[in-house]
């Protein structure tokens, strides 16, 4: 069963928004995650060229942004709709956080469209509005200060929506570590100059080599650095030292 | 032992942001998620009206805000530096994504202060910056449209950060579920109701009983929910057709 990219099933209402910046901002958070459907129902003031400002690059966002009579008109096609809300209210619909509702939304979006709906920036959502979705999801945030910007929630949630989409980062290319073999002979090599330095005393070890194995095992060394650090300890022993049974 | 909050020991480090609106957009994300210390490299323009008029009530932050003249003296007491990047560099340093990254630092902090150093909004963190921090960290983005505001990137970060410090929302009460032998009462007087109308036929039974005890399995149902439901069933049998046997 090949199923759609879920984030092409969400779609973003933002009702009654007072400050077309925070349009704009919202266009934006949902462009650099994927989401791309926009609704908005009776925004006060829009379209507004302050939309345009902070939508930076998000401009397709904007331009197919619908703007509705009503979160009805905005609902439509939709199966299930998450209400994004500061406040717990004393309402029967159950509440989660952010996380555990983009994971239940996320996972609806691949057959189905999902609303995330946002609430005007000084009193969010109505209950009449509230009692239109099947969830009430709320961001944790320090109880003393309550203050989350309606485009930073937004944000906030695409940001969960693609995680929860496996939005991982494109898969990095894994560093080359140095055989253990090699990381062997570094130690030996370390040891090896340590006593001929004078700082490392075998008869009296003070545990320096385990405790500097712990160190350098914890680095995960790349093979160009062991070679890098053995570098530095030959050029800490004169060759004169390496030959000393030689010396007159 | 009694370990301190670790949002109290993370510092934002913002290098040679552009424009001020985004250094408010910033104080006020982190103040919503109880992160208050903010250090400010090289703004361009600061103090300007435009960083009071974003942070909202996040004044406190803004005040308390160190301006430094280097990454070096705002990393000052910080034993580990996280550098959030949007793009992959040709640098060792590990690369993870930003819930990672909160996780490791959220963890570090509750021993020592930890910073999570932010880049200019047009070309991000230098090399020289990058090489300052511990780790690479990055916002899983599309990667059609990179350009995510800094101050969301802020929000983002400050968010894991609160959620990996079990940032749970503050307990709800949970709901008083009915006792499972009331829920298979109802399900006897659905079942009798709707033999009653019509609607079931034992002698056919479709698996009807079985799928509306899935749909209503799902539903956890309360104490009063039950209650309702058998009113209605209740209100749809007719006193007379109960006393079927003694009609004339």
């Amino acid at each position: 069963m090949n199923l759609p990219d879920p984030l092409k099933n969400i779609r973003i209402v933002m009702c009654t928004t007072a400050h077309p910046g925070n349009i704009g901002s919202a266009a934006r958070a949902m462009r650099t995650m994927g989401i791309t459907d926009l609704a908005l129902v009776n925004p006060k003031r829009y379209p507004h060229p302050e939309s345009q400002w902070f939508a930076a690059g998000a401009m397709d966002v904007l331009d197919a942004a619908r703007v509705c009579c009503s979160l009805d008109e905005a609902l439509a096609g939709v199966s299930f709709a998450v209400a994004c809300t500061a406040r717990r209210r004393d309402i029967a619909t159950p509440m989660v956080d952010a996380r555990a509702a983009a994971l239940e939304g996320a996972g609806l979006a691949r057959v189905q469209k999902v609303a995330f709906v946002f609430g005007n920036e000084t009193y969010g959502l109505t209950n009449e509005e509230v009692s239109r979705c099947n969830l009430l999801a709320s961001i944790p945030v320090d109880p003393e200060f309550f203050s989350l910007n309606v485009a930073a929630a937004v944000q906030v949630f695409c940001y969960e929506l693609r995680m929860a989409c496996g939005g991982a980062l494109p898969a990095e290319r894994p560093p080359q570590l140095a055989a253990l073999s090699e990381v062997e002979a570094f130690y030996g090599h370390l040891e090896s100059t340590l006593v001929e330095t004078g700082f490392h005393d075998p008869r009296q070890p003070r545990k320096l080599m385990q405790r500097l194995r712990r160190l350098f095992g914890r680095v995960r060394l790349h093979t160009e650095e062991v070679n890098i650090l053995r570098g530095i300890l030959s050029s800490l022993v004169r060759p004169k030292s390496r030959t000393r049974g030689t010396e007159s």
